[in-house]
């Protein structure tokens, strides 16, 4: 079964896909380069570095965890460390990654309470304050933007409302982190994870999170946190600036370089950058008679999920555009032909974004 | 702190370490080629190449699962996997490897009886036979070779036993697979896992296993297997040859690389050079009056720990050896000072393993 647009020694076509994301080939040199052990001090100095930069652009003082898998990896970490056997967790999902988090507690053995709002809504702070108020909940789950219908919640107020509730609090930054300005310390988030392949435009294998001294402390109350993903056996050995196990050496030292450019561009422009391509995909979408799919003042700033209110053929548009060099996506699941989602994460430009969407204006014409 | 042998551009000298390993130029190629994301035909071809190459290497039928993680993530996955709560496991070891892996049972709250041998002793099949004769056990977990005392454990000899008892056979072969012939399903190997970074020569990240029948339906009725490690989830997407979550794709396509060149070479080829390789090794440490650290019959084809019964500085010897261009490592844990170990693991030709012992006989005349 051939691809055209698949040629082995790379690809013809440009990504708007969200995640894995489009890479630079800046990135890929760093991907390409020969490695020491991780047990060296080339490994140290590239570790060490990531700490300091990701604290910068996180606007934290909480230490930076690194772990050699991905983000999903982490979702089962925070479950795993945080909840005590006889404790319940309290999970909002607005989507498919709200839900993934939901199941990992499950298949986990742990107890949990979800709360889920309609696919395409946000989770409002009142609807957090509401259930904080019911019950007293050691550690909330919640997703900062739901990568399956293109939702930014609104961490900057619902993190101080579970603070002041006296609970953990770990949030899904998957798909958002980079993309979108986050001030771990200020909204007292207590987890902050994500994976490289999104706003960071890495390829896949590194995930990582900021973590607070109480989410460390309450660790060490926990039974049964396993080897792999546990917080407190990787802090330990990253306060040494190195890793229990052999972590994914290229993916770190590109998260290096990547993390070093953020900061010299700044965290904030950054964010305004990928909210600028997304608003672009935003007003395009609208004159073309599309409606977007995500509640009004809840849009994603770095993925754009667009109601199919046209009736086209989504399936038909999808592979126009990507005849024409740019791959976009189906809905998500079951939302395939109801809805597509472009996001133009990590480091594409505004100008690659216009070129894109002139392409989707052409394909739009034959899938209509 | 400057680190003269570092540039940020590659390294200038070769690594003889027991993994992370020296990576070829013609991987670090695949490492750095643009991706598209792992819902595509070109990772399915890849992820199908895989599983169809790592058979022919493995001897085996049964499937091969890949992981976003490294090898210790298969460690725990098996813990996980294939021990009930109300069940103990029988654990071998004759090292750090095979006590990590205790220590995994132990901290996922599973039971477990462990056997342990002196440091630089094999286990035997005599053994394993008398452990089985006393009680029946659902799982035994073995090393095959033991990276921190450079020991092979004749799996050849020990696997029909274990199959005979009728318990399932979990076997960490990390640092063995491909550098030493492994007959899976001759030997009755339910689970041979292994990680890309020894001798496969990639960077890390990436980690797989092959797993028998009978291991994925024992898993069927294990509760609490997580979701991240759980290897019916794996499976279940791994036969449309994807993968639940989003995994290392540069690591995939550089294993796909190098399983093909393996299967062109033929696993017996590529395997009978480590074993030349470290026959060179072991010759030179007896040429120069050292004793070999493994026991006479145990000896590791892929990485040979050559006892301090010269009583050299060998925190010197390794230096002086790295200054002349060649990375090797010292004792494991608190057998630094008293062995030291090297590794030509992976693409490393015999000629320059020759290179690197008229190194290391210079480095010797100072650090002696």
């Amino acid at each position: 079964m051939p691809n055209k647009h698949f040629n082995p020694d790379g690809l013809d076509y440009r990504l708007f896909t969200p995640g894995p994301v489009q890479v630079p080939d800046w990135v890929l040199e760093e991907m390409g380069k020969p490695n020491d052990t991780h047990r060296s001090l080339a490994y140290r100095e590239m570790h060490a570095a990531i700490r300091e930069n990701m604290q910068k652009i996180l606007h934290t003082q909480n230490d930076i965890l690194l772990f050699a898998n991905s983000g999903t990896g982490i979702l089962e970490a925070c479950v795993r460390n945080l909840l005590a056997d006889d404790e319940t967790g309290l999970f909002f999902s607005c989507g498919a990654f709200g839900d993934r988090w939901i199941q990992i507690a499950e298949l986990n053995g742990k107890k949990f309470e979800a709360v889920k709002v309609e696919w395409g809504k946000g989770i409002t702070p009142e609807l957090v304050q509401e259930k904080l108020a019911e019950k007293k909940y050691p550690v909330v789950f919640i997703t900062f933007n739901e990568t399956s219908t293109g939702v930014l919640n609104p961490l900057d107020k619902i993190g101080p409302i579970v603070r002041d509730s006296g609970a953990i609090l770990c949030v899904d930054c998957v798909s958002g982190m980079g993309g979108t300005l986050l001030k771990v310390d200020e909204w007292g988030i207590d987890i902050a994870l994500a994976s490289v392949q999104k706003c960071f435009g890495i390829p896949p294998g590194l995930a990582f999170c900021s973590i607070s001294e109480r989410a460390l402390e309450k660790a060490k109350t926990v039974k049964n946190r396993g080897f792999y993903l546990d917080f407190l056996k990787i802090h330990k050995k990253g306060l040494q600036n190195e890793h229990p196990i052999t972590p994914c050496i290229p993916q770190i030292r590109s998260l290096k370089k990547v993390s070093e450019k953020i900061v010299e561009i700044t965290p904030e422009k950054f964010a305004e950058e990928h909210f600028e391509r997304t608003e672009l995909i935003r007003n395009w979408a609208k004159e073309n008679g599309f409606e977007i799919f995500s509640e009004e003042g809840y849009h994603s700033q770095t993925v754009v999920t667009i109601k199919n209110n046209l009736n086209i053929d989504v399936a038909k548009f999808v592979d126009e555009l990507f005849e024409r060099g740019y791959k976009i996506v189906n809905g998500y699941g079951s939302m395939k032909g109801q809805n597509f989602r472009m996001a133009p994460m990590g480091w594409i430009t505004l100008d690659e974004t216009k070129k894109m969407l002139e392409a989707a204006s052409e394909a739009l014409k034959v899938a209509k």
